[in-house]
Order: structure tokens, then sequence, then C-alpha cells
């Protein structure tokens, strides 16, 4: 048995969309904080917005932070020693948003640590606009994704997660077999439904206009929820692109 | 006080680069992978490939996940419910990023809580081709991040950080004062001189022809390092469009 106290804390963690009203004392949030920045980094890139007005934070958590890839702290310090950011927009983007996600997953387990709960928001980056005048944001600041944190108020199991064989994948890649597929969608879907999930929280994902709608949230489950957003959402990249841009930054691609 | 246990594996954590010959038993590799798998996701895009291959490993770690941004999975899910992935890859990139970094950091964490040390190697995109042969990769699948995990068989301290008010910026980002960016720097600098580290890697990023060396091993430390590796590295975006090319993905641009 290798499981101890820091593997229980990651297993059972669950997004938390209810909370306390209780303010977490600043101790916790600056050791919460710490335990996010000593988190490996290449370049340090990750940093983060704070924001503690609980009526208009998401889930009315206590705590909101948006955590960013910011380059412009560094390109600060760039300039103090004669420097020039040289690297393209989009290599640092595929190092910066690790940074920055390495930072706030620390973050996570060091609040889960200390019986706090938080849940991920990833549609920021589409809102970076507003983030950039609420905060007052200078250029080379990317708003990445939010974290809302607090006191639970709710008290959900785990979710599912695919087997272990879906994952990891020794020496090859294999070829999935129809078999492997399907064992591991029952696994997420029956355990999404076996929580209530999605009826819980009220949510089917509309279909196009001329589809019809085939489920019942006695039916609907995980799979079919992330097939419609990877299907419907984000087709095209223009508010991505438009979000990176009045960041400040120049993503460059194939066309 | 609210360090515990969990946080001190998190602020005591730093890469290890030496090994022992010591093979974590398939218990223990599992509870960290489980331990990883159970970190929050969007759309659960991170996968894993794993060789055991101590003598060809990095640092001859015990060893080698190769951390993936894995849309063929979801894709073979999404072809038995009848979609098709819509989402434009830059979009899923920013997201896909998050789910395997946050997955990953998850492991670096749990293999800390049970005596494991390792090292993130962040070049991993430049070398998808070579890994799309040898793991035998299908097409939409991004080799992100290697990380290199077994006993350590060195121990260093922590490194450095940001001051914490360089990191954390509650409801306004602030403008930087030279004061601020100067100390900043002089944590980082002399901390990472007190422990001799680019003297003991014996590595200084080599300048521009035209640029005269003005550094020594006395001297030379982290805000010089990543100023070079930033000013002088991936000025092109050629060969990371190149890596997303290779494995399928087609990321839009502004050019």
């Amino acid at each position: 048995m290798t499981e101890n106290p820091t593997i229980t804390f990651m297993l059972n963690r669950k997004s938390v969309r209810e909370f306390k009203d209780e303010q977490p004392t600043q101790d916790v949030v600056e050791m919460i904080v710490r335990a996010g920045q000593q988190a490996p980094f290449a370049y340090q890139l990750g940093s983060l917005l704070l924001r503690r007005d609980t009526q208009n934070n998401p889930f009315n958590a206590p705590l909101y932070f948006i955590v960013c890839v910011d380059a412009h702290r560094f390109e600060a310090i760039m300039a103090r020693r004669g420097w020039k950011m040289g690297s393209n927009d989009l290599s640092l983007m595929v190092i910066g948003i690790q940074d920055a996600a390495l930072l706030a997953e620390n973050m996570v387990i060091a609040a889960e640590s200390l019986g706090l709960g938080s849940c991920y928001l990833g549609a920021v980056p589409y809102y970076a606009r507003d983030i950039i005048v609420e905060f007052n944001l200078p250029a080379r600041v990317f708003p990445l994704v939010g974290l809302a944190m607090g006191y639970p108020a709710e008290d959900r199991p785990p979710r599912p997660r695919y087997p272990l064989n879906f994952t990891l994948f020794e020496d090859k890649y294999p070829e999935f077999t129809d078999e492997m597929v399907a064992e591991a969608m029952q696994v997420m879907d029956d355990g999404y439904l076996a929580q209530d999930y999605y009826r819980r929280i009220n949510y089917m994902i509309d279909l196009d206009d001329d589809r019809p709608e085939t489920y019942t949230f006695d039916t609907y489950s995980w799979t079919e929820h992330i097939s419609r957003k990877l299907g419907l959402w984000q087709k095209s990249p223009k508010s991505i692109l438009a979000s990176f841009r009045a960041c400040g930054f120049n993503i460059p691609g194939e066309n």
C-alpha cells in the first residue's frame, strides 16, 4: 500500500462550486501562493491576480485568482540586463502555459491540504479584455485560467477518470480496440451518472438547430457533454487570437 | 503556522538530475499516475508515455514519462458518439497543455511524498518526430514535456523564487518600480549563486559572436541565464510549428 495523506488529498480532490462565506486568513492565502510559487518552472512565467470580492467572484468564492502567463515581468528584468525578448510568442506560450498551470496546481493541492476547495474556470482567456480593464493589466500578461477557492459548503465524491490503461502507455502507444474505448467511456459515463452530475447542475449543451435532442438527464453524461463542447465550441480561432492580441501577444501560425 | 506535511513536500521540492539505480515498484508507479489522473481537467486531454530504460533515459532516470496533449484518444470517443472535433487547434492546445500540466504536477507532488525526485524536460516538443517514431504515436498526440523520475542520489536545497509581492497582485496589477524589479532579480541571482548552480552544471549560454562575454561563474546567475534563453532561443516559430504539424495539429495564427 503506497497511499499516504498527500496522495489522499489528490485522490479525493474534486471541484467545489459552493463555498462558505468565511474568508481564509492572510496566512493561509500566502501559504497557498508560496506553495504555488515553489512549483517547478521553465522561466517563472506564472503570476496571479487576486480578488476577494465574494459578491462578485464566481460561485461567490471568497478567493478568486486569475492565473496569468506573464512575460511583462520578465521583460522588465531583461531590460535591466540589456536584453529584449527574442522568443516567438507561440514557443513562449507553450512553455508559459505550463509554468502557470504548475503553479496553479500546487495551489490547488496546498489548498486541499488546508481544508479549502477550488474550481478552475477555463473560459477566462475569452474575457481577457474585461480583465485587462479591471486589473489594469500591462501588455504581455495573458489571463490563462481562473481559480475560485474557499472553504467548501458541499461535499461530493471525486469524479471518475479513465482507466489507467487508457492513460499510461509504456514503450508503445497502443492501437485502441473498440473494447478499450467503450470501457473508458463507460467508466466515465457511469461515474457521472451515478452522481447525477449534469441533472444537478442542470446543464445539457444545446445541439445545433438541425440535430434533434435524444438525451435526457438519465442518459446524458460525460462523453456526450465533452463531445458537444469539442464538437461545437471554438470552431474559429478568431476569439482566442483576439484575446492574445489584446494582451500584446502575436501568435504565429500556419495561416 | 499553516504549513503541513503536504505543503512541506511542495516547499522543499527541487529538480533532481541524479538518480539511484533502484526501480520504483509497479505499485509506486501506478499510485503516482493515479494521483496524476485525478488532477482537475477540462477535457482529460493529458496522456503519458513511459520508458523504463535507465540506460537511455535522461539523467539515467529509472522512469521517464513523456506527458502528451492527446486529442487522438478523445476523438476516438467522439467518433463512437457521432461527433467530429470542431474546436480549432489553438484553442484546443491552450486547454490541452493545461490538462497535461496539471496531471504532470500532481505526479511530481505524489512522487515527492513517496520519496522520489523528478525533473521536467521542456525541450521535448522539439523532438516530436523522434518520439512519434519511437512510441509509434498516432496523429493528434503532441509530446509536451518530459518528466524524469526516480529515487534521488543528490540532495540540494530548493531554489529561490520571486518575492511574493512580485507574483501576487491583488485587485490591480502594479506598475513595477526599479526597486521591485531589482529586488526580485537579487533574490533569484543571490539564491542561485549561493548554490553555485551554474558552475556546478558547468553551463553558461553562449552569446552571439559579436557580444563579448563579461560574466564568470562568480557573477553569472538566473536572470542572466534566462535572459539569454529568451533573448536568443526560438526566435522563429518554424520548429515549434513543424512539431505541431508533425503531430497532426494545425495551429492557426496571425500570419
